[in-house]
């Protein structure tokens, strides 16, 4: 049998994760060889365990070796590594890559590319590092339709949500604390206001409906508006707040948004705590499932990476080109609810002066709106300072919702903006 | 693209439901037909929603049928069953299975028949039903050593120990119900003595290894004595009791065992109740997995069997023969640790006269045997009656467990058997 040859592009964390499991002796049933390992820091060519034969600066140079057969793309972001996916793509090559913020900027390009090419690319590390996700949707729960998928997909955020509940941190408390653990970046954006999360829900999304999404349709909130006020509150409501990635497919369309969101406390994914990922999926015929990992780190993320190596390299010795069918980015894109128009249980929170008649106030101007009232929490007495008054409704319009937090922001009485978050069961 | 025929031998529960997901429209990107479908059952023939011109009588057809390319094998047992799969094989067919009995009891002889006649054989739903363990053990832990399975595999067991703990079910009253609900049968040795989850143990860990295990040799002990005091007394020391199929991998060989298990109440598995399966696995790289979803039922195994049949159509219409290595069931047999050599904190519940010095005998008797005491429960004063002593001890060797549980029921104030359960953290 062939040894089939692996150029990796980048040696940063994931990339010497995958050089340390090529290190480790494990026998593999199909013959892999990694052949060369392009990367343009020195100190990491240096710090490397690879043989020094193996190593290359430049990783354009693994598109044109006719040696390689697969470019496993490790770089990240859109520059060179996009150049590098589509380059291999167009010289045959097959890719492997845990991009995501690729795959979901430049979906539509890259799987027409593949088609085009008629190339294959797998991308198990692009969501919940170790987890295979990617191969139970594509593959598991092929007998299904996807009707819901809830994810807790970025660690970072799961991370900083159990400090505040665990510890009782503030926001930026626990973010100084997962930036000192290494589970935040010095510009935590991407992560803490729920752009991560939104490319990995792409993915999902896209490979639950068989049509592309497309990322601009996806509703983003991030976590970072959250207080530790609201983590108790939704505590003595019976509920667990988690920044969650969530599909629901419709009569109306698909739902796709990312946002903090209340769960009750005895949900499956309410005791995924810290840094691990988790996808709760609900299939026609499977019902619910729950996959449950590391969503990050050097060598869970790079455990996807070899296990997609494997598989491309059976396509490879078998002859076989696409054994999976690719993403369709064609016409038949997604029908995606707005967010106006989504449908949820909502929980509010008001600051207001602590006068009489502010609640007969507010409760009035919600059920104009349609929206009514299923318990309501106010604390205290603070003659001077605002207070908060803490309303769960029973399920209302987003529009609806919306149109009331303005109404009731403007209120003389109301004295910050309201906070309000969607609740799922 | 060729249509590859399916023959589906069987139309009891699980049959039914792949012919009903056939029916469900669903596109599937290999054309798939099921061409035929054999139950000796007129009964079950006639409820089937199935073209008339598919069903026939007898399962043994399917195997000299030219048009069928995968024998779909859900009769069950090892009679009828044993003889569709090696015949199939024989016959250069590809075979599906979700007979995890068959394969546990005979898997030398299916899978050494499997390399001898260059086959194919897929068997996702004879594990965990619908969820895809088998897919993610063979391919997407694939860069792992698997160091250790805890998994609860036998949803049976898990309801009425979820029953028992929920409700103060006793031991039987829990069976009763779960055969009145459907979940158990009307003669349940099978999976309350424990040995439905050690025929699934028997395929997790043969795959966990790379090498055959032999049935004989996993220690396997059910649920049929525990008593609702059990469950209480776990539940003072912050434990749960779930029968739990454990693999593990050490040094000296590895343990595989099934039996009621002691997990801390804040385990990931301690909170999967009812019907539910879920598989714990520790692998070198990715770390710690949870797999989670429904182990039975008609359509959620009919979902696995679905997409093995697609994943063989797939090696079908690519010419791929065999795309996954087979289970070696040679000369490189596993090392099993003998039951004895297992080291454990034990719970041990005690039945005694409530006179003075017994405690102290007792444990005079398990510190001669090198067991050191964790902590004791000793409850209420009946003078007359017989009283509970509960004793966790830190770990120990089994054999002396063993040897000091012997001692101890010879006491003549020992009144009962001493309940021993394992431990796990």
């Amino acid at each position: 049998m062939k040894t089939i040859n692996i150029g990796v592009a980048g040696l940063g964390t994931v990339g010497s994760g995958v050089a340390e499991i090529f290190c480790q002796g494990k026998h593999f049933d199909i013959p892999i060889r990694l052949a060369k390992a392009a990367e343009a820091d020195s100190a990491r060519r240096q710090s490397v365990k690879l043989d020094k034969s193996v190593l290359i600066n430049d990783a354009r140079q693994l598109i044109d070796d006719p040696v390689i057969d697969i470019v496993v793309e490790l770089i990240g972001g859109c520059g060179i590594a996009k150049e590098i996916v589509l380059g291999a793509l167009k010289n045959g090559k097959a890719v492997v890559t845990a991009n995501k913020a690729l795959l979901a900027k430049h979906g539509e390009e890259i799987f027409s590319a593949v088609k085009k090419y008629d190339g294959d690319i797998y991308y198990e590390a692009s969501v919940a590092g170790g987890i295979p996700i990617i191969k139970i949707f594509r593959e598991g729960l092929i007998a299904n339709k996807i009707n819901s998928i809830f994810g807790i997909v970025n660690g970072t955020c799961n991370y900083i949500l159990t400090k505040m509940k665990e510890d009782g941190a503030n926001f930026s408390e626990a973010l100084t604390g997962a930036q000192k653990e290494g589970y935040a970046e010095k510009d935590p954006t991407l992560d803490i206001e729920g752009f991560d999360s939104a490319h990995k829900l792409v993915i999902l999304s896209s490979l639950a409906l068989g049509a592309w999404i497309n990322p601009k349709d996806v509703y983003t909130e991030g976590i970072s508006r959250l207080t530790h006020s609201d983590i108790i509150y939704a505590s003595e409501l019976g509920y667990v707040i988690k920044l969650l990635a969530i599909y629901k497919n419709n009569k109306e369309g698909v739902e796709v948004r990312v946002h903090p969101t209340l769960l009750p406390e005895n949900h499956v994914l309410s005791s995924v705590n810290g840094v691990f990922n988790a996808i709760f999926v609900k299939g026609d015929n499977v019902g619910d499932q729950l996959f449950y990992g590391r969503g990050a780190g050097k060598l869970p993320t790079a455990s996807a990476v070899v296990a997609d190596i494997l598989d491309v390299a059976r396509n490879l010795s078998s002859g076989t080109r696409r054994r999976l069918p690719v993403i369709n980015t064609g016409s038949k894109n997604a029908k995606v609810v707005p967010i106006e128009k989504v449908v949820n249980k909502c929980y509010l929170r008001f600051t207001t002066l602590d006068r009489p008649g502010v609640l007969a106030k507010i409760a009035g101007i919600l059920g104009r709106n349609r929206i009514s009232i299923e318990s309501v929490i106010q604390k205290g007495k603070k003659e001077t300072e605002p207070v908060h008054i803490v309303i769960m409704t029973h399920v209302a319009v987003e529009k609806d919702i919306r149109k009331a937090i303005g109404l009731i922001d403007k209120m003389p009485e109301v004295k910050a903006k309201t906070m309000m978050m969607r609740v799922e069961e």
